[in-house]
């Protein structure tokens, strides 16, 4: 991990930009911490600089439970190479929802299915370096979209105990079949008026989930209008599962 | 209102019980308020006294918010006089249940809507009461069950200013058709895995809410099993909408 900046907003977040093996990410640790503190995993739906904004946000939330917070681009996102399969599948999935035509499984698939791919490995190989570093000491927790990459890291990722999943994009059956298998406490946040996703799919995700401790928190607002209660009651979950 | 007994709990709650129109109720309020408090009307499945520890755990949750709380017994319920053809439909749709046959509309409608019917003007009445007392002041929120109850409630009390609904027993369709009039801040306990509910009803009722502000908090932990942290959601609904 080479760190590429280091700044101290604000707010007392230290934040530092990285890249390793060529994925650029961003580390926010609180300053105030004498001791190793928890981490948690900031997901996203691509493109860090687009959503830098939020991202710090939701740093805050962390850092006021006393927790680090850390993302990594998406594969093809920001100024990463571009996947052309996975902007064809982009491509197919706007034109059915734009004409109002059903979603095919095959565009789902070929949308999601290599990031997660990608991705899942990418985070896994994140994580080992977060956790060298002497100021982050676990445990760890996912936060975030893309969920079916939350789902996978939550399926084959240990260290990840607690996962705070948004459930604002379209989910592969083999995904909804692997959450069968995640058992970690989980707090999953859905967007009920969310045009572009399908809420069913959602339902039948959160049905799917093993976990004997699960959430679904589900408001208003369109994809991006998360009300403020909501975000603090995730923020509140993490608190009781990583402290 | 004729109170017939009161005393202060060791939580600084004062207990009044009181018998109104052959109807009886107990209201909580809080003892160290200095001027009128909002009102959190304490909705439940029938049998004040069999439900006396949860609704005075919820009464001291109202508390904490410095709001008082109050209840009334359901018709047919407690030391009321049985209602024999609600009777009958709880006896039908307790063998639907056991058999796993389907529950028809018809056992709904017949175990539902006479309790609506009976119990909304009560609870208007006993509101005239509670708000004619110097230390209520209002606003007031509905809490709990019967769902259908409060979604009528909703939609014929102005003066319930927003309802926190436990989704925990079947609805009638002419509820749901109403629930589309419902436009106050909601906030929609229901638990995944009660087997006693019908989920796909729960959230048919949910979508169908008029209220532009409306959360669905679904947990684990069948009927009863209402997770504390999701409690405390309740109550920080109420707080952001009643103070």
């Amino acid at each position: 991990m080479h760190f590429t900046s280091e700044q101290r907003l604000d707010d007392g977040l230290i934040e530092r930009k990285f890249i390793l093996d060529e994925v650029p990410g961003v580390l926010w640790t609180p300053s105030n911490s004498s001791t190793p503190v928890p981490l948690i995993l900031l997901g996203h739906p691509g493109g860090v600089d687009k959503m830098y904004p939020r991202l710090v946000a939701r740093a805050l939330g962390c850092a006021a439970n006393g927790f680090a917070a850390a993302t990594i681009e998406l594969p093809g996102s920001g100024n990463r190479p571009r996947l052309s399969h996975v902007e064809q599948a982009r491509a197919d999935l706007g034109q059915a929802l734009a004409t109002g035509a059903p979603v095919g499984e095959d565009i789902v698939d070929r949308l999601v299915l290599p990031l997660v791919e990608t991705a899942v490995p990418e985070w896994r190989t994140a994580l080992d370096a977060f956790l060298s570093l002497p100021e982050i000491g676990g445990p760890v927790g996912y936060s975030g979209g893309v969920i079916s990459i939350g789902v996978r890291l939550a399926v084959v990722e240990p260290r990840i105990v607690a996962a705070g999943l948004f459930a604002g994009s379209f989910v592969p059956r083999t995904i909804i079949n692997e959450a069968r298998q995640v058992t970690i406490p989980l707090h999953v946040l859905l967007q009920w008026d969310d045009e572009g996703n399908d809420r069913s799919m959602a339902l039948k995700l959160f049905d799917a989930f093993g976990s004997k401790e699960k959430t679904l928190n589900a408001n208003m607002g369109g994809h991006t209008g998360v009300p403020q209660s909501a975000g603090e009651d995730a923020d509140r979950f993490f608190a009781r599962h990583l402290t």
